[in-house]
């Protein structure tokens, strides 16, 4: 069996400090260029000279504003805001580069599917096939109140309408247009055989749309599509849709127990369960030396911000203003300010003081590494093999020394080890280049419209909670 | 006084056949590359090469399927369907470019406010305040059904609709940030000050939006406002809102007295009505000699579609179907097939011939010359003098031998009669350029929002039809 070759994705986002906080600020960092072009031109050609898979564009539509009951903190620390439109970047990264893929984040919770159908099948179009969707359902209580509603749609409500969401967008994507409905015909002055594409009639219990999509097919159709789970309504919604899948763990048995899981998710839905890929969070600090590295180390460390890291995690929850040894579950039992619930990083046994630890410290989880370009490759082989995932989204410490770093020192390492392309040459398309498949495959739940008959064939709706009435988004 | 100087915008619309259908089939048209990033970085170059304000994007966001009961016809022709989202290609043309503005249609009838005020602030950081917006409410009964609706919402209710849209627009593109919000300070970790940045709080009939915007101030901040007008609701509206005002006229009285009137509307709202800028619609057919444009406009008149114009401008009444001799008037006074609004190219008194003849010929009105260059500057001479208007929005007869030949044949002739820019010195950013100043003026509707104070006050809505109950989006 070949060795398994590490795919990297450049994670970032349309704003001054994403998930690093407080690095801005370091003389040379090029975050606060992020409004500019040259900024998104500079990462593409940066990263298609790596030979990175793609760019993965992170993305919320609200303000971090519980913290402290307002947006003063993460505006102070650039923390997601201000940020800009993660779509409108990619055509002119596009332009500037022929392989790289780019990953786009968009939430199925407040803007209409046929819109969103047509802006995936133009950027489809414009890439010629290098483009994916990162499907989020938003948990901002702040990007609700921006889209007309009081406060967030309850989380399993969210994926209930996501998938109906997908549902329509199959539609328009793989059943509205034929493959060889363009003939562009210029004789007999036909440009599309108008019996080659067809109404799409969605009726269902969040959206009517009527269709025909308005794009022709483009290469890849659908765009790759991955998504993070962790909730079981989350890995029910993957096993039907993600290619593939954003995953973590705090040991490398944990990894492989929640890869196993999601895999035999992806198999109740008839789908080959080997085909989905797995990517998560990776962190790389290399230097010539381990000297080199670690003085890296330290001024990321150094100039990481514990405010920009409590805005990010703690969903509201003041941590320094309460004693060291309060444990967060007596915070959250008491519903000090209305806070009910344990944000994501957080344990109910934990004191304030080791929360605070933790977030000060430079504990970045099990993919993380730091070292020479051995060190690195040794880990990243571990992470291949031992976890096994399939790739990373290479968190930047600082814009562009990261990924610089990473394709100077760690690539050619890889390379000679097997364990990196050596070009784009393994495929042409995005999907192509991480799944091997031309299109979705056809076992996928998308694949039955391919067949228009079954457009009329009303699809079983995954069902994670009772029912509920929402006030429509607008 | 000096001479007034003409504005040029390339019309254009990411289709095949945006507006002079039949055209895609001429051997060396490009219109079939419009998939391709290269065809506007191509136009823009050229564009830029001769010193246009803009390309200026046309849109529908659904198929013209009222025309024989299907949207058959439509999808033969090219027209306006296959079409891909106009805001995408911008950034990739921004790009090639230094100076060219952008133009794009967007339509507030269907998308939450919110998600569009940031594409539009994105893309006026990308290319530095180059971009301008195109108002329109939709008029195709596809598109209504493509976003959740079962019909149009009636034309007079989708202008209230509107203004309350500007209202939340405003508040996010000149209200939510101050100029100085953003201070980048690294030395003391601060990106940006809160205190001069705000929610909106908006909550109106049609729209609740909290805010903050999650962009920093653009340059322009609001783009540039265009609007085509018409009814007397399109007229109120651009009253209060347009910069820029499409209008059109069969005699240059007809045109002046459309001016006038638009001018006095704005001053009715308390605007300076010589401020706003007048484009039309113009077809420059032009070579070397009379002989070769002539010859051009031969191709162009032999290859013209009156399917594709039927589909377009029919609104659903076939009229081949009927007799020579037949009225459109009685056509509608028996509402065949429920057809009962006479389109708005056609008259009551016409007959179904004359309609047809008008359609098959090559009568495109007012502002169309076909000549050697000194005719056809003698005629836009004409047009911004004796009709008083400011800039066309040139029609393409060909992708891109239209714009070729108006800037290698008529630019030359214009600037030799001081009636062309010679350069980009007359600003740096579109509205610069098209009026003359940064921003919206402060006696602009939108101002009011410069003061945080005002954010509270709640605007006085634009009426123009009885209250009606609409199903909202989605």
């Amino acid at each position: 069996m070949p060795k398994k070759k590490l795919h990297v994705n450049l994670f970032e986002m349309n704003t001054v400090s994403h998930i690093v906080h407080g690095q801005w600020v370091h003389p040379t960092n090029n975050r606060h260029r992020f409004n500019d072009l040259s900024f998104w031109t500079e990462a593409a050609q940066l990263c298609e000279h790596g030979a990175f898979d793609a760019i993965f564009l992170a993305d919320v539509v609200g303000a971090y504003d519980t913290f402290r009951d307002g947006p003063e903190t993460a505006l102070r620390e650039g923390m997601q805001i201000p940020s800009n439109d993660p779509l409108l970047v990619i055509p002119a990264m596009a332009q500037v580069t022929k392989n790289l893929g780019f990953g786009a984040t968009f939430s199925t919770t407040y803007e209409p599917p046929f819109a969103f159908a047509r802006r995936m099948s133009t950027l489809d179009h414009l890439t010629k096939g290098r483009v994916g969707w990162n499907i989020v359902t938003s948990y901002l209580p702040n990007a609700a109140r921006n889209f007309g509603l009081a406060d967030q749609v309850p989380h399993d409500h969210r994926y209930e309408i996501a998938d109906e969401y997908m549902d329509v967008l199959y539609k328009l994507w793989e059943g509205s247009w034929d493959d060889d409905a363009v003939i562009q015909d210029r004789e007999n002055r036909v440009y599309t055989d108008p019996s080659k594409v067809r109404y799409i009639d969605h009726v269902g219990e969040h959206f009517r749309v009527k269709g025909p999509h308005l794009c022709e097919p483009s290469r890849q159709r659908t765009p790759v599509l991955f998504q993070a789970t962790g909730s079981p309504a989350g890995m029910e919604f993957a096993g039907r849709h993600a290619e593939v899948v954003f995953t973590g763990g705090a040991t490398p048995a944990d990894v492989r127990k929640n890869i196993a899981n999601m895999r035999a998710k992806t198999a109740e839905h008839g789908r080959d369960p080997s085909s989905i890929k797995f990517i998560v969070q990776g962190g790389v600090i290399v230097g010539r030396s381990d000297l080199e590295a670690a003085e890296k180390l330290e001024t990321y460390r150094r100039l990481l911000s514990l405010e920009g890291r409590l805005v990010h995690a703690s969903f509201g929850i003041d941590l320094p203003s309460y004693s060291r040894d309060e444990l967060i579950g007596n915070i959250i039992a008491r519903k000090d300010k209305g806070w009910d619930k344990i944000p994501p990083r957080f344990h109910p046994n934990q004191t304030v003081g080791e929360a605070l630890d933790a977030l000060s410290g430079f504990d970045e989880g099990r993919f993380f590494v730091v070292g020479t370009p051995s060190v690195v490759a040794d880990e990243i082989e571990r992470w291949l093999d031992e976890d096994g995932i399939d790739g990373i989204n290479l968190r930047q410490f600082h814009s562009f020394d990261t990924a610089r770093d990473f394709i100077e020192l760690v690539v050619p390492e890889l390379r000679r080890r097997g364990r990196y392309r050596e070009s784009y040459q393994d495929g042409e398309t995005l999907r192509e280049r991480l799944t091997g498949q031309a299109r979705l495959p056809a076992e996928h739940f998308a694949a039955r419209y391919r067949d228009p008959a079954n457009l009329r064939v009303p699809a079983a709706p995954l069902r994670f909670a009772p029912p509920l009435s929402v006030a429509a988004a607008e």
